[in-house]
């Protein structure tokens, strides 16, 4: 990520490429004051301390409106989603165990499973209605035992669909029935730009484990995110979260608390879905006039993508390479989300609206769409 | 750690227990300021980005008044000490490996190693010179490859010494000899009292793996540290940190930076340096006078704690149980810091004077010792 981050930062570039929030929408002003009121008042934010009982009650009332009911007991505070994700990882994850993932997830989860090497059971991602839950079933009725499934219910990354109502149904049961965790991963659940659906949690407090952000709604640089897991699995992963970085409350968890203690967080989630509908919607525009008819995508209802295929002929390395060298235009190539490597017969990238302003999204999205339509002759 | 924390902060409690800084001398008016800066100027210190080229700039800089040259490019960002502990060790540690530390270290390091369950080979430790060099050399020369060697060079915890400039070289030709790495743990280093010595990085580029932080001479809750390595372990490390983290550039790597750019550091570490000289001295004063003749200290160049030898007839967690209900005054077992639980002969209490104002210590110590007289019959 690191080095995507350097390539499509160039000066100049027009990015789609990184899943990062609007640096323009952060409520800058706010988390500024945030601190100030935080280190005038108590520079006990400054010293070791336990993870911030107050900062979990917010958490609370922020699961309320996921539809999520929880106790604080059961929040377990994180610098961030990726970290909420390693720590379970490690908690569950046995040598030689496997795990349940489709064919094309966050390359930052891939990262997570890599040092444990398990053995990773894919099922594929239906366009419309999300992972094939029955493939889900038919690993778990012929015996496999994952140590978890890993799930993007909502805003998925790279797919940018949402699972159906049937199939959160039908795999909470099957959690249930087989006894298998749900890593839940609602990194984008709070940007829902239609009708929001209840997150799986909702419905399964004791085979679901929800992974929450802040870096999303409130900003990527004060690490802070949570987990909502059985009371029973908060000490164990509190032990691991101790040996990786002490787990002492960190200065920006009490950054996040007196910001949300202002009340300001949700008219800041109205806001970015505001802008964030606004830019999804200037890029399907500008999608559906630039782009060749060949290529296909969907509307994503929640999250930061747009999934395109394209006509089988494209190839998107090479349509990657002259999109930044001749239009200055970045994306990520589809495979680079592929759980086994693999390149589907489909060729495929995903769009950021998220970043780039309107202004960007239409001068953009026609020069990517003149090297595409060169390369298609 | 946060059991110690929740049980010796109850209000009344004097505790010589963790090793923290004083809330007192935090420069928390000055960070409150580089923290508006941060944020007023720049509100790109909340996205997502690389880790702070400019505060590796000032991490070189530091690292010579420390008689360290190293090149930016062989500095890592970390949050905190122990996140730089726990990569290394995700990095260095092999299944079925082994390392080499002293009987008597830095419990969290301990819970760094946990999860890998190496075969860990003990050192005994002098109270004069440090880690038994010879020891370690036997284990070598008898044919011990070790992933690493653990060393906690200047103001040991919990046993308060610092490696005696002949071993400190003995040690480093050990490691470059047998090519087995050191990692120099100097979470207090700046903090000496005495004449500072050159830690062990200063004379092997190639072998010590060297781990600093600002919590001890900025403030904890900041979680920033650092790791200076040889410079093709940067990437591997990153990966390793991309998949725990994401390892992006966090709000407070701005704020530490932006307090560097003050130049305030220097006077800050020599006013910490005086304060905490004063504090160690009330302490060895009134221990003189208060404790008993049988118990035995040595002085401290540097670091938080001082480290008290019991007569064997005391029972240590008898001695903590008392003095905590009968006269609300806290330490540390010694045994807590054994690596293979074993207790020595020698009964121990680790005492920390750097987070207790001089009239806490002047009212704690009298008290402690008349639990202890007691005890003694």
């Amino acid at each position: 990520m690191q080095q995507m981050l350097v390539a499509t930062a160039r000066p100049g570039i027009t990015s789609f490429a990184l899943g990062m929030p609007a640096v323009e929408l952060f409520p800058t002003a706010a988390l500024a004051s945030a601190a100030e009121r935080v280190l005038s008042v108590n520079p006990v934010a400054l010293q070791y301390s336990p993870p911030l009982q107050s900062l979990k009650q917010h958490v609370r009332e922020l699961m309320k409106w996921r539809g999520i009911n929880c106790r604080e007991e059961q929040i377990f505070l994180t610098a961030g989603a990726q970290q909420g994700m390693s720590l379970l990882s490690r908690l569950l994850l046995e040598p030689g165990g496997s795990v349940i993932t489709e064919e094309l997830i966050y390359a930052g989860f891939q990262q997570v499973l890599e040092p444990f090497q398990p053995k990773v059971l894919t099922v594929s991602t239906d366009a419309q209605t999300g992972m094939d839950v029955e493939a889900v079933e038919q690993y778990l009725s012929s015996g496999a035992r994952p140590s978890f499934i890993y799930s993007i219910t909502d805003g998925h990354n790279p797919l940018s669909v949402r699972l159906s109502p049937s199939k959160r149904t039908r795999l909470v049961e099957l959690a249930e029935q087989y006894r298998v965790p749900i890593i839940e991963d609602d990194a984008y659940g709070f940007l829902c730009y239609e009708n929001p659906l209840p997150p799986l949690r909702a419905s399964s407090e004791r085979w679901v484990f929800y992974v929450g952000s802040f870096s999303k709604i409130l900003a990527p640089a004060l690490r802070v995110g949570w987990l909502v897991v059985p009371e029973e699995l908060i000490l164990p992963l509190s032990v691991i979260k101790e040996s990786t970085d002490i787990d002492a409350a960190p200065l920006s968890q009490c950054i996040v608390n007196a910001y949300l203690d202002t009340g300001q967080l949700p008219a800041q989630i109205d806001m970015l879905r505001t802008q964030y509908r606004l830019r999804r919607d200037t890029m399907m525009r500008a999608l559906a006039e630039n782009f060749p008819d060949a290529a296909r995508w969907t509307k994503p209802d929640c999250g930061f993508f747009i999934w395109v295929e394209l006509p089988p002929a494209v190839d998107v390395d090479e349509l990657f390479r002259r999109a930044v060298e001749d239009e200055q235009v970045a994306f990520i190539p589809g495979h680079a989300f592929s759980v086994n490597n693999k390149r589907s017969s489909t060729p495929s990238i995903r769009l950021n609206f998220s970043h780039p302003t309107t202004a960007r999204i239409e001068e953009g999205i026609p020069r990517l769409a003149r090297v595409l339509k060169s390369m298609m002759g």
